[in-house]
């Protein structure tokens, strides 16, 4: 998501637009899966659903979702700054027994700073996490409740591609488009697929494309293409697990409320306790799935078991 | 691995242990990938073998094999630290539209602080890495040629494990214990499984499994059991594509040459173009393959993806 | 100083110990330099006291204080590491114009790894910082009051050395061992120098130089000498601008008061509004002072300017 | 300076712009202070000249030169960022004894971010270093030589601003202005003042003012008004120690021969072994200069230690 530091002042709510802590009280999932739970929607993807998911593996095609981590990447600086990777050994100047040299490197990253999953410690509201937490949870040593090493377990279970900026003959949509439940619904007809529950769902809308067209950092974070509050109640309805995109945010940037900010990540982290996961490359995944008419698929992608962190860099792999 | 820089001067070489130069020829797969690989036998995982690996989900259980990534992790400090995490937001002080509040992190880390793949890049001998590119391809601005990049659409596949360990009926074989061929095939034997090409080969020798009893990351990193330089032919006989383990460095510490270091690294990586998965948590696995005796299973664990990096924390999956 | 969190719980007060709280209010600075003052007590450092210190300059001498900044520092690891340099770029693999080559590092350091000074904004307690500021003006951004940036414009001025090891003849004074105002009194006598307004005072225990000798970090950390209770009055009276030493924290540890923590830290800072120095190398230039007899001389080190930093590394010069 | 990696292919060289490497042969400073040397002309600050040096402190009047280190500051990203200083410690969440709270922070920075020592291992051509040292003593571990650790016992001593930019009546002169002798000795006509051996010269040229006016990273680093090659020559004259200013390279950007990158730094820094200090901020001083006429000072600016490192951040005092 873009720096929220630098939004300006309110102006007046919108009266078409659905008040946030309304829409996230009236869908969420706090108390489902009891009072001390800590993973929302991932506790969707039971086993049964996974070895269902594992099925869908039929031709052993394998594509990797992470873009590259590097100082190339989608971040213009500010709250966030692109991987720093530096060499501590390159195997230069190494006088070892036997004649062997090596190499080694760190990196001072973001760990939001590419493909990632938020959290559901990452966005709070009115001084409560997902599940009633309280966002004082979240201090200077990190999430107490939430962190991503709750979800290290995960992710793993049916993948659905949804390609929105395909269907609509694009090669990407542009800033601000707001994509709609019946947009999701006209993508499943066209593609021949059913979104369902514990499903890890996949946007493509083309913006990761167009930052590997233009590298403007500035122009992919200031605003995207991305799903509608309406949005939030379809995948309640669907009972979706994780929602992906190739996006920044998932969501449509700006948002619909002008009073507000990211507010569909206020409602599907916060109240849904749904995981994210943002600025994924889909471009090869859509391009099979378009050649062989299938948009189903194993998604494995966990975190990486950072203790407290509210987000995570992955690589996530789509097995057809 | 430990610090190699802390290695003592040469002894002369022990003439029954196999010469690591000699050895790395006989068993090189230079070349057969075509002189431009870079993957080394992760080009054993087929297509064909994923769509039989995805097969053997049958429970759909889940066991993550990352440790945790924090400052209670096995780095005793010197040439690598354990990760450090910090918060740049926590949630607090923040006056955004809309009440949103967000909590953010950055990483400080060695990319082979925990769980981790060595890129073929990591190790090299002799002026030359895998498939004979030149080291001095290792630059101060990380691999040219076989960084961990070039791995990042897999690795997925079929995993068996190997509870060495468990066998011998302790929580931990000592360290400097040398585990050979022969208890390679003892193992087989006893958990009804067989090793073949392009399996991912995870080891349980209880090393990490004694960290978390001591909290003795020195003791960790001092020594360890781990593979003889014999199980290089062995490995090589059954086209494994990639080898785990639950110590820091695959192989017994200290190595059976005493004027060498590192020696099966050496062979593994740079001869026969091995990927590495080291300081794995196997414990849960092997807990639950002694449960149902069944010891293979769908892994995947794919590598962030750091351009030129020479290696990548990972928390791989295996799939039951 | 040490990681506080590894402290134990609270024994009941001892009588004889001076109460940190009463203590404190009795010599509070705050307000004396009016109600937005953030720097302390190096406000005494007046113009007409630099003019006289530069007096000192009579040799050309220089001492350089600071400790060196590498892996090879005193912090065991825990809630502080030593620095970690990086290079970037090292002059090889270059192409440019000319013939140019060039080299460039990064590092990631705690602020207060080495020599260093502590912010007024680093201790606090019952909610309060130095002159009455609300300690939640330390934020997840930093010290919004009392940052380090704050002193960039000193610190110089009459540097003054109390040898305190070298008096009592030793290599350095055991760990725990108390600094009581009649042994500053006794090396005022012996150096033939007198601390007063606005003076840095410099204090050798040999701390450092045990560390130097043993390498050591844990027991560097542990325990040291230094500052009893009581010298919280008498630098007060002298008004005393800076207090530096060889040691982590300047007062002794274990404190003198089993129930509490750094209780002269707590005095000086945040009630004395006192800068100090901490991790300083005195040994050079106590040397010079004990061969001619001169205790007195031209001090000058500036912290870094960060920004609402806490702390600052620093290379103080002691100019004869 | 701005990253040379991005400079394009190499123009014939200029008739009229001398040869750099024939002017750093005949300004050569290589075996002066002896064959091992790595320090340099700071070798000119001889004790007795800082004896002087002391004494041009008359008001007590304090200057800080170093720019603010933050987020906020002249790096555009890419081969260097700006500062990134974040807690670990914000007094909060903490139940210590006594009821002590406390707070810490760590940074991650580039050494060269801001007000800065090029180091001699900083710059090199032809294979060699300053005085000779091998370039490839500059190593993925630091410099073996010439590390900014050599300079840690200074740099203090008599203090020259010559005011350019306020000569020429503007707030700063335009990017590609070049300085020549001619102007330098009008300045110091001007200013009533003699540029000397073991001095450090500081120039104004209005670049920094500039950069806190807009605010214009990228334009900071392109280009700049600086020094032209000929001032090699002048500097040689005077025995200059140290050379600073308030642009990112001292030298005029882009330089005289268009065939070659940086060539003012090739000689003073490789050949004539000058201590350089860039991005400095000289506002206050220069317009303290100028409402008392009196362009010298006691400069006070040491470097820290940091073991074998290319540059290091300053903040260096000058003193009236």
């Amino acid at each position: 998501m873009t720096d929220p530091v630098t939004a300006a002042t309110e102006p007046p709510a919108d009266p078409e637009v659905p008040d946030v802590r309304a829409l996230g009280a009236r869908l969420s999932n706090w108390g489902r899966w009891g009072a001390d739970d800590e993973r929302g929607t991932t506790n969707l993807i039971t086993p049964a659903r996974i070895v269902e998911a594992a099925k869908l593996v039929r031709t052993g095609e394998v594509f990797d979702l992470g873009i590259p981590l590097d100082s190339d990447g989608p971040q213009p600086g500010g709250f966030r700054v692109n991987p720093i990777r530096l060499m501590s050994e390159n195997g230069q100047e190494q006088e070892l027994p036997g004649g062997l040299t090596w190499a080694d490197d760190y990196v001072f990253m973001p760990l939001q700073a590419g493909s990632q999953y938020d959290a559901l410690s990452h966005i709070h509201y009115d001084g409560r996490l997902y599940n009633g937490h309280p966002s004082r949870d979240v201090t200077s040593k990190g999430a107490q409740r939430c962190g991503i090493h709750t979800q290290a377990n995960g992710i793993t279970g049916r993948g659905v591609l949804l390609d929105i900026a395909g269907l609509n003959g694009v090669d990407w949509l542009p800033g601000g488009h707001l994509i709609s439940p019946a947009d999701l619904e006209e993508a499943e007809r066209a593609h021949g697929v059913t979104v369902g529950p514990g499903d890890i769902l996949l946007l493509r809308t083309g913006w990761w494309r167009k930052f590997t067209s233009d590298r403007d950092a500035t122009a992919f974070m200031d605003t995207e293409p991305g799903l509608g509050l309406a949005c939030a109640e379809w995948l309640r309805d669907r009972d979706v697990a994780v929602v992906g995109a190739d996006n920044h945010a998932i969501e449509v940037v700006p948002g619909e409320n002008k009073a507000g900010m990211f507010e569909l990540h206020m409602v599907l982290i916060r109240d849904m306790g749904v995981t994210l996961a943002e600025i994924l490359d889909l471009e090869a995944l859509a391009a099979s799935c378009a050649a062989d008419g299938v948009y189903e698929f194993l998604y494995a992608g966990s975190p990486l078991k950072f203790t407290r962190a509210v987000g995570s860099p992955i690589n996530p792999l789509a097995i057809k």
